[in-house]
């Protein structure tokens, strides 16, 4: 037995997102069903359902920043209950025994085929995933993260990738009082970073091609805000910084960003940029300095990060839409005009 | 008042290295005198004095890998007397003011023009630095090193620089015991790693083009020997390592190299490949891993590294020539064929 539920589906790579219904699995021992509220829009959507990271199996109902409230839990649930607040991120499954399962290191599963993505991927059911763009949706608890109750839905959803892609790398490569770090592009993903280093006691730097979101990038946060336009910046600000997460995907002169790194600094891509990065050895040798990437987090870290961002009161700017402004909103995206993350309201879907 | 001594060097990039003399400051307050008993031949002296690193000063006196005794001390010092053995690396100075070098870290002094190096340089009283082919130095008591008296003089130089360009990374990123280390490379470099890293408790993998030095890299320490000229090396070693050390300049396909390691692993450059390094995104990402460069090491940790040579009884393989050899020895280096470095017997000079 399944659940009808309705969606937004892309059902090719140049065809608008239209609404449909797709099938929700039954309720199983170790699940979780909720009613989704609201799914953030991620880059990485527009990238899936346009086929520019590969051919996707259509229809595709993307979403993987999605926050609801339980309406259903399975007989052996025991971390959830009809009512609570909960969310789901761009994952649903793992292998559960690989190293990194087991250390809560989910997103870097190496069993086959890796994490189960929470679209676009197939279930251990055999059955396709769909995403956020719905109405409800059934995962394993042991995928489901718990949202604080001071945490509105709306802006709890963008925590759950734009969120955790920040705050792991800030958490991993130790951002706290001290600390200089620089984020660069003040997006979706900067944004959050902004907010969240800021948060965690550290001295926080945009760097972004213009000053236009200048006002803007100090009132999340920023402590100083540069033009990388401005050939100026980098002989100014050359040698500063303990950490630089780089939201950005075009690529970058990294031979420039790397001179921005203090001795032992280490620059987290988590921008995904598509072709490879030219790195000089020197800028690297000379300081012993790193060129990492990151991607989002295990489950253990995203609660932490929930946790996390309700004690220090940090949530995304968002701009709450209808559904059906979904292939609007993904224009607007391209052209980076969002501040900084629209959320789908999904009553609309 | 200066004092003449013996040297070979080279007069421009495409003369042969001759003999000849040069001046050798007064011993001053700090100084320590000594008599060079032997010098190392690096990779890096080649790459200098044929001017692929820019055009040096000429002459050229190279060698960084110096290894003799005492002969005089300044009034000031403190930390050693005639007799004692002692060495020189890869610089005779540093700023002695910036937060690197306050740390120990003079190799990343970022005072201005950073580190004096040991040849082709200036000194700060303002004379060009000369190198280890020769008869004799006067280098400050701060940037000199006390050679054990268990390590003979003639293995203890190319610790000097090969030894401490593998023991700092190795001993920086954390190779010991229940670690995978990879050394790509079994030359004067790679066949110091993997005697250092064996000594420190790892597991060691050398990767090396084919398996033509295989014997001596198990006798060496190595526990494992791969053939990179095998593609199967890659799908088998497939996340492997939590370190691997890249010694060879030749710029490597990096992607094929970063999957062999591990989640949260390094693979760290010390063999500074002149183009630069190809990095796609999704082999750093997927598990976290980084790409660092390293560069020799610090004064305390040089002086670590001699002290844990002593200790672990390691000492490079090498091969005594007189220094009439030079040019061949040159020749024979840039076709890999020395196992594993070649060393001047100063008397010869």
């Amino acid at each position: 037995m399944t659940t009808t539920v309705s969606a937004y589906a892309a059902t090719s790579a140049d065809a608008p997102l239209t609404k449909t219904t797709i099938e929700r699995r039954d309720v199983g021992p170790h699940d979780v069903a909720f009613d989704i509220k609201f799914a953030g829009i991620c880059h990485s959507d527009i990238h899936t359902v346009k086929g520019e990271w590969g051919v996707p199996d259509y229809p595709v109902v993307a979403g993987h920043e999605i926050a609801g409230v339980v309406t259903e839990v399975g007989s052996e649930v025991t971390k959830y209950k009809v009512g609570d607040h909960v969310g789901v991120g761009c994952f649903v499954d793992s292998c559960r025994e690989c190293d990194n399962c087991k250390a809560g290191l989910q997103q870097y599963c190496t069993g086959e085929g890796g994490m189960v993505g929470t679209y676009n991927a197939t279930g251990k059911d055999g059955t396709p995933t769909y995403g956020g763009y719905s109405q409800a949706i059934v995962v394993d608890e042991n995928y489901v993260l718990r949202i604080p109750e001071s945490i509105p839905l709306d802006k709890a959803a963008p925590l759950l990738c734009a969120g955790i892609t920040l705050f792991s790398p800030l958490n991993h490569w130790g951002a706290g009082p001290g600390k200089k770090v620089a984020i660069v592009g003040l997006g979706g993903l900067g944004h959050m970073g902004v907010k969240i280093a800021h948060a965690m006691g550290a001295s926080v730097t945009v760097l972004s091609q213009s000053l236009k979101k200048m006002e803007d990038g100090l009132r999340l946060g920023a402590d100083e805000y540069y033009a990388t336009s401005d050939p100026d910046t980098f002989t100014k600000l050359a040698g500063t910084f303990d950490l630089i997460i780089n939201t950005v995907s075009a690529n970058l002169n990294l031979a420039a960003y790397l001179n921005l790194l203090a001795t032992d600094g280490t620059l987290v891509e988590v921008g995904a940029p598509e072709k490879p990065m030219e790195v000089p050895f020197f800028p690297l040798g000379v300081y012993r300095r790193s060129l990492a990437g990151s991607m989002i987090g295990g489950i253990p870290e995203t609660q932490e990060m929930l946790d996390f961002c309700a004690k220090h009161d940090v949530t995304p700017e968002i701009e709450v839409i209808d559904a059906s402004y979904v292939n609007e909103a993904y224009e607007r995206v391209l052209s980076s005009d969002v501040r900084y993350r629209f959320v789908i309201d999904a009553a609309t879907i």
